[in-house]
């Protein structure tokens, strides 16, 4: 069987082990190196003992050298890591998925207001693939450097999609998410032991979030028109989710639910990792835990008719770990879904 | 110390424990009896652990004659029961807190409409003033029957109440609410199973949602248009806690921040139990765990610069058991905050 | 590929579901049917939506002819359900695995004890075969009958097993065990709602629990003198996993850490599902979660040198589903390990 | 009513706000000052807005001339910063209470070996008293220092004392014991995020942990004879709360359960914070929470007959901040439960 050989930059926070429990058993790949400067010498199933049996290997200080036996390095490090290597790697015909934001947004003036440092290679940016599948397949299979989207605007941009490619809504958009503990990261930081989360809830950033504009992006290449998106995130206490609850205005108030259930089968009938629920669905987070799966459910509010969309996914899948490796998958002309077909875990 | 006698119809509920809770240890009531018909019999401190050395009581079999000598009955059962009680105990001069719905709802045929079940005292339903002290103070003095408001009208009603009153919003209102799971009731089911709703998050009942009216009552009342709401609930893996974010649209998009922050400030200045948060906060449920208060906080939605009113409460204490003890409070001309006036619990 | 026939005998709960999981992706396996009464023709992926797109099967009621067509039937039911059907299939040649505790008490009389109902065929428990395949592999690739090892007794005997082999310890054994909340089933209850566990942690059943004559008997095979167990179970809140703490006191107080931990290694040498953690480590029931491994480790107390040892599973894996698939995968002959080679999810 | 004037050194802990939370209603308590050299300057009620509306005062950095003002200063700090100003508050007439280690540890080599400093004032060790009511009453009351309990040295010496006082019990004690997350402490660490703990259980320091040396010396005091401690922590994914699973042999096999809980009757019959359950009783970690209550049950184990003690206490109230308040009203001849008479917050 075909293996490639796979690289990691990074990998020591949830992403990072995410990923590794996908590749470890992924038939096609073959891991050779992954890097951490802080955990250098030590073994991965010593940091991770859910991958005791699964590999060997030991983290290594990131030697740019060490990535050109490589046909694949995935970055799974904080925003700013990432853009430093790109171009040591294309130069050496390495592929690359960057698990973090330095080339999902086009404006580089924008990305560098946003996270806040200079941009190390922006003409990289233009030639880099926005990692989303369900809009990008065909330039996915040939790109060198792929932008892994962000876990809401993965969750986001699936639940509005078909809305704005077929110009069903107008005026305002509303994106009210909610995700899991784990996507705020695995640093130390007060803000997220568990004594500070656990049985509670609070939204956070509504003045302003990164992914805020990578969803405005998304959302305005499907739309013939400019969108105004409100977007508003908040903590859940649990592991792993993303629920977006999504609302638009129709241009036709008139129009039928099930109409628009119609748009989004026909919009997703091809999909693998894309669901839409019957109508009267309400998906909870955990019907896709540990799942690469997006699941939609269409609704028209009680009272006022506004259209609701419901979409989650598991953030650490398809919001990022398993959309690499169907991105992978893609790239290198794997069954799209290979590795990645396990049902969700519940309860 | 003027105390005065107090009954209690139903309580082995969250509801119930919570009232309990608060109720042996106000120093102005004494606690006669609690009824239940499946528990008659059971010391309440058996149910209630919690309850060990702070009462003595046993569950008896509802009997009306039993209420004639209380000043005061909460009614803490599910929809449908208070109304069976409620002509009897004010045709004997007894006081009625109904912590259910039975009296919310001024429109009769929406109440039965929406609960499913033939009224029994509409016209008591007309006399009764419906228990939130930030807009019914006056009447909650002198009312025989208070119609404790529900969670999600609680902390939905607090957020938008200034701006409605003062006319600075127009177009429709989104309210995108999440609960923890004690507002889903003690009742054995399997949808509030621990193994069915811990790490995980979902939307429910979309389509429509009986505290929908409720608020729209409300939200209408405080209002010289029209209001037209969409209202969204969501179950959180937590205990307790209700966070509504909440939605509007400013007539004039050009009002700052700080001058809405000043007409909420005017509105709550005398409240007790309504918190305004500095601008740039963003309230956790746990800030109010387990204590009366309300606590709200405003924003401008980065990009879109819609107006995000976040309020937070605990459903079981200001959304329920606590809330009925400030009625309690202001019906006998008691302290407002006597018994109410512990911090939250935190962490 | 080799496929077998399989079906399920009950299913709707979490074992069943759990079973599912591993199933509908086994790639020895055709599921052809599963039974349930109460969710009879409802498809199986609308009660788990987990499932949707893994299967296409429906809930029929269960009919003793349509199992014959099976080469293997799983019961995923309460106790006394598999021993009404097990003597049809094995007269019609079909195996089964019963993960249910009816076959799993040789002592009949001590079963009926303990389990309040009276046998249906105790002529079939003596044939059956116990299904722990660290103990009893051989017997488990001829077995007609296995009856799948209870949680608690599943961790609880793979910790003091290489101990008891070789009598190294001697006294009473005692086993402070604790689980998570998926282990006390789906059925609807008040003591297992979200409301009564979350954030809270109690022992239960300290006089007597079903599964002490289990272990009771697992351990007394295991060893050549009898054996005085205490065993006290705890529930967590948190869905999966078994935490068993076991204490022993060694013959020879001298005999040191790293010569039991050899008697260990060499006991556990070829087993592909226990993995015995190196001395010093504290192994968290998330390095197991969802994984058919049972991870052990060992320790002497501090101050008392009791020889301590930590021994954690997922209970509805290794616990149940996992090791049902694991007996499976030997009865036929398959890889031991086909179908359950994926890491624990960790978070 | 008279009013003492009272100091915090500290305070931005998990202790230190359920201190304040005690505090800021006591009615006997003016809080002068509280202290903390991180965050001085800062309102307390904007580190904790749960706080908000109950103390105006903000963090000050530690001055030793601030405290000469106070009656009483607790001290909520990491271990070894209370030792350096208990000479200065003792001279100055001040009395301290302490709720780290620093004074716990009569022999201060032990102390210094297990907490890895050298002492700063032994003398003032031997004259400290250790807070634990139920055995020093008489001493708390004339204290300069107070050395105040440890959580899982409150549950477990309360658990064992009547046993060990009245020389019921022989051979080895075995102490399993679990507790929430909150008594980790607020300091950032990967090890205490939500992503690290929630959905799992795990033991800790098996081979040796800080508190063992305190609950043998505690135990020791009340025994005629040495005691041979196993004491085992595990963290529960939960907030607060400890539940301690004790083991012991009866000298006298055959003593009824119904005699061992007249003693323990006897022993607690007029303690305030202590409560003995009825025969059977599995006490949850929750009918304490927020309580200052420790609740105690007695079981023989089902097969072995062995004697079993669960206690549970709440390791934020009894076992640390209401602990120190019921130690503040004996020193100051204060009610004894003044400030601390709230039944637990259920659910």
């Amino acid at each position: 069987m075909k293996k490639i050989k796979v690289g990691i930059i990074g990998g020591t926070g949830y992403t990072g082990v995410e990923l590794l429990r996908l590749l470890v058993v992924h038939p096609h790949v073959e891991l050779l190196l992954i890097t951490s400067r802080s955990e250098a010498g030590r073994a991965v199933a010593d940091l991770f003992p859910s991958l005791r049996g699964y590999t060997d290997l030991a983290f290594t200080a990131p030697e740019p050298e060490s990535f050109k036996q490589c046909d694949l390095v995935f970055s799974a490090t904080p925003n700013g890591i990432a853009m430093k290597h790109a171009r040591g790697l294309v130069e050496n015909g390495v592929k690359l998925i960057d698990l973090a934001a330095d080339f999902r947004i086009k404006d580089v003036a924008v990305w560098e207001q946003w996270y806040g440092m200079q941009h190390a290679c922006p003409e990289l940016v233009a030639e880099a693939v926005y990692g989303l599948p369900e809009v990008n397949r065909a330039s996915i299979k040939t790109a060198q450097i792929i932008a892994n989207p962000g876990c809401y605007p993965t969750a986001t941009t699936l639940g509005f999609l078909p809305l704005l490619q077929n110009e069903l809504v107008e005026g305002d958009l509303i994106a009210d998410t909610k995700s899991g503990v784990t996507g705020a990261g695995r640093g130390a930081s007060v803000a997220n032991l568990f004594s500070e989360v656990a049985d509670s809830f609070k939204a956070y950033a509504v003045g302003g979030h990164r992914h805020h504009p990578e969803i405005s992006q998304n959302l305005s290449e499907a739309s013939a028109s400019s969108i105004d998106l409100t977007f508003v995130p908040h903590l859940i206490p649990m592991l792993r989710g993303i629920h977006a609850t999504l609302y638009a205005d129709l241009k036709d108030p008139e129009l039928a639910l099930d109409e628009i259930y119609d748009v989004f089968a026909r919009a997703y009938a091809q999909e693998p990792f894309v669901d839409l629920m019957p109508l009267g669905s309400h998906p909870d987070t955990r019907s896709v835990k540990t799942s690469n799966m997006c699941r939609i459910a269409l609704h028209k509010a009680g009272g006022s008719g506004k259209l609701v969309i419901l979409s989650v996914i598991d953030n650490l899948t398809k919001g990022a770990a398993g959309q690499a490796v169907q991105n992978m998958n893609i790239m290198f002309a794997f069954e799209e879904s290979v590795g990645l077909r396990n049902p969700a875990v519940l309860p």
